[in-house]
């Protein structure tokens, strides 16, 4: 979902009324970023506090490449990462995941390994149908064990966009509360739906019921699904002891567009690009009664781990004070910083969108937007003079400074130790997205003999995955 | 003032609190268009409630050009348009014109000729300064006579920016508030101000306190105005008893950008242009205890003029109960008709940013936008096959529909006849802005005796006005 899809950032047709009013109630952050332009990255330092080149999610294949968790990649979250309920876990919490996981498909890369206590969804994106020869269909898992896969006891109709999914995630959301309550116990939800991500899609009662199309009724029914779940914390009287926090895995993939892309509102690019469209996102926190709100970790009583670097803030100060939070943003593909934000200045030391024989084959990351030395789809280096801009003059990077200006010269001379600090303390994780495997496809998930859905891997030959973008 | 640059419609530094309070209280209209891209004729279609094409407001000198209202322009307001403030005098209202006038500066063009009864302000733009041999600089007006010049007794720095025009249009609107509320008289006020408008200007106290630079110091200064303007509603108690409405008279000038250009959010390109940049505007309407709120003619128990055309729509319904009012948005350059909108399918019948010539020198309608077939810098003729966009999926007018889908055969069939009734019933207003004369600018405007300012006008020679764009 892209920073310009909620009414309360601007989307023209205003079709988000719960997230408006959770907004309204609760804090917007118009300056909040995902971690990394796509879904993997963004997840694993969502639940890591920590930026994907430190936890592994990122791959050294290529130069400045996006990888993710596709079926063969045979990479997943380090066992030596804590994620957040396993932080959680010291404190009582009970964790639940519903929706898409994608830290990792293979055994031991599941969300029970990692903290979470339950799960409801899928190891990787809804992709398919696939025939199950060549590629088996993702698989839906309820905790340990496979209960179908997508397309098969999971219907998603490509052509009429119907699949009832996130009815399905909302009602896993509200039981686990439910029972959360009644058992006093307290809890973290991580609610991933991903009815936004092509293929689109939308139950049969929100679908054509969006201005916007089927992304629009994607959009429609995950906002009436938040404001079922915030309506129920009311009832069961858990609001003004629950922290609710909205947001979103990485910028709207314009590729997808019209009919299944998002907005941007007036940032340049989208999903994919370390441009602002690409990782500027919606967030919203909610805690009535304490409105603003507070942070998850520093809200359980805890301390982040200090046997590591995390990048992760507590957003305490920002979220109870105030407080503006100035920290850098960095902006990477693979093991590439491609830019860093400082205050309102960001800094440029590559631009790429993508290569000019995937742009001709009309996969456009900025599709309308063409900045002139900016959008490019050659690989080009500004690292020893970075393009510049004024995010607040110009937040969508059309005008970049001029290199001579004072104002270039003040702003580099800020930015350059900043980046030298955060690269000199900088220990790489072991990349974890460089290798894939046919073998590792989810072919026999466990539970499948039961389902009488197991299917016969073929041969297991490592090969180096191929990142084009 | 564009459509992205309030919060409350996703400008993403979030520094209008008071504007984004006013939509809080009252109605936001995410869907509201100026009747052209340009001021004048903007502002007489506000004013008289019809299209330029019908006030006269346009040129036939080439075609499709935008035209509005130089010193040297001849034409104006004709005689026989009414005007809201004429209308709302059969009512008993007192009526001011604070700001810029721009509907002609000769004397029978005055807007006390015109239904108001005060004004404090300009009759052009804030252009200058000028040397006062080839080109006099703009007189501010009290009333009927000028009380001094801009860049003169009206001081703007182009250097700095500073200029505390805003401040004294702020005095003008609280005095003229506060007298009208002593007197019980019911009142219109157009309070037409112009920081926004390149030369962008703030006061001293706002300079610097933007996040967006100059042209975010304008913005937050109107803002604050607006907040000062209804709270001395609120105080004096007239609150509950006056309707306001806020809105702007085209979309941001992008070739300002970015130290003095604003946003048009997720829109394609800007003023000058018939795209949602140039056209589709902020809009707030504020009437407390009533919220959401009413619209003017009909507030003041009047009827619109039965004798004429008028394009204006009662938006009561909306206001008051919420209806959705659907009808052609028609977008003009000259008596050009560019494009049409008819509930959320929108029609090229001609395309056209600037001329190559323009462009090539560095003016650009559409800086970093570029939608192949669409922003172009020829006029492209489309009235047999219109280009077509939905604007709810995309509103960015990135991806015309395909001429041969049902969804473009179905819209088509639709908005064919809607022009065709438009056209049949139009009758052109005679063009004002086709002769310009540089004796009529403003030489020696009433009251310039007293000042000792009376100028030389030089030689009356009429020609035709050259518009570029």
């Amino acid at each position: 979902m892209g920073w310009g899809d909620l009414g309360v950032y601007g989307e023209p047709s205003r079709e988000t009324p719960n997230l408006d009013q959770m907004a309204a109630e609760g804090m917007l952050f118009p300056n909040f970023y995902s971690a990394n332009p796509l879904c993997s990255p963004s997840r694993a330092a969502l639940l890591t506090g920590r930026l994907p080149i430190r936890n592994g999610f990122y791959t050294t294949n290529a130069h400045a490449r996006n990888a993710y968790t596709p079926q063969e990649v045979v990479g997943g979250i380090p066992d030596s990462e804590l994620l957040l309920p396993e932080l959680l876990k010291e404190a009582g919490y009970t964790s639940k995941i519903v929706g898409k996981w994608h830290l990792g498909h293979r055994p031991q890369f599941h969300p029970l390994k990692h903290g979470f206590d339950e799960w409801f969804g899928s190891p990787n994106c809804h992709f398919g149908p696939y025939d199950n020869r060549a590629r088996p269909n993702i698989p839906v898992y309820r905790d340990w064990e496979m209960v179908g896969r997508f397309y098969e006891e999971f219907p998603i109709d490509l052509k009429t966009g119907e699949a009832n999914l996130t009815q399905i995630y909302l009602e896993e959301a509200l039981g686990f509360i439910r029972r959360q309550q009644a058992s006093q116990r307290p809890f973290f939800l991580y609610w991933a739906i991903d009815a936004t991500h092509a293929p689109v899609y939308a139950s049969r009662s929100f679908l054509g019921t969006s201005r916007r199309g089927r992304y629009g009724d994607a959009v429609r029914e995950i906002d009436d699904s938040v404001g079922r779940i915030l309506r129920l914390l009311r009832e069961l009287r858990l609001g003004e002891n629950t922290f609710v926090f909205f947001t979103s895995d990485n910028g709207a993939a314009l590729i997808s567009a019209p009919e299944q892309g998002g907005s941007n509102g007036p940032f340049l690019c989208g999903k994919q690009t370390t441009f602002e469209g690409g990782m500027r996102v919606p967030a919203i926190a909610w805690w009535p009664g304490h409105i603003p709100a507070g942070q998850s970790l520093s809200l359980a009583g805890l301390k982040p781990p200090r046997d590591r670097a995390v990048d992760g803030l507590d957003l305490l100060p920002a979220i109870l004070q105030g407080q503006l939070m100035d920290r850098p943003m960095f902006y990477y593909r693979g093991n590439t910083l491609m830019a860093v934000t400082l205050g309102l200045y960001k800094a440029h030391f590559w631009t790429w969108t993508n290569s000019w024989e995937e742009f001709k084959q009309g996969i456009d990351f900025c599709p309308g937007q063409n900045v002139s030395g900016v959008t490019t789809h050659t690989q080009e280096e500004h690292t020893k003079l970075p393009l510049m801009f004024h995010l607040g003059r110009d937040p969508g990077e059309r005008y970049p400074l001029s290199f001579g200006s004072a104002e270039y010269q003040d702003a580099l001379g800020r930015i350059t130790p900043a980046v030298q600090q955060h690269q000199e303390a900088l220990v790489p994780g072991q990349p974890q997205l460089n290798v894939c495997n046919q073998a590792v496809m989810n072919w026999a998930p466990p539970g499948c003999e039961k389902l009488g859905k197991c299917l016969r891997p073929p041969e297991s030959v490592p090969e180096k995955c191929s990142w084009l973008h």
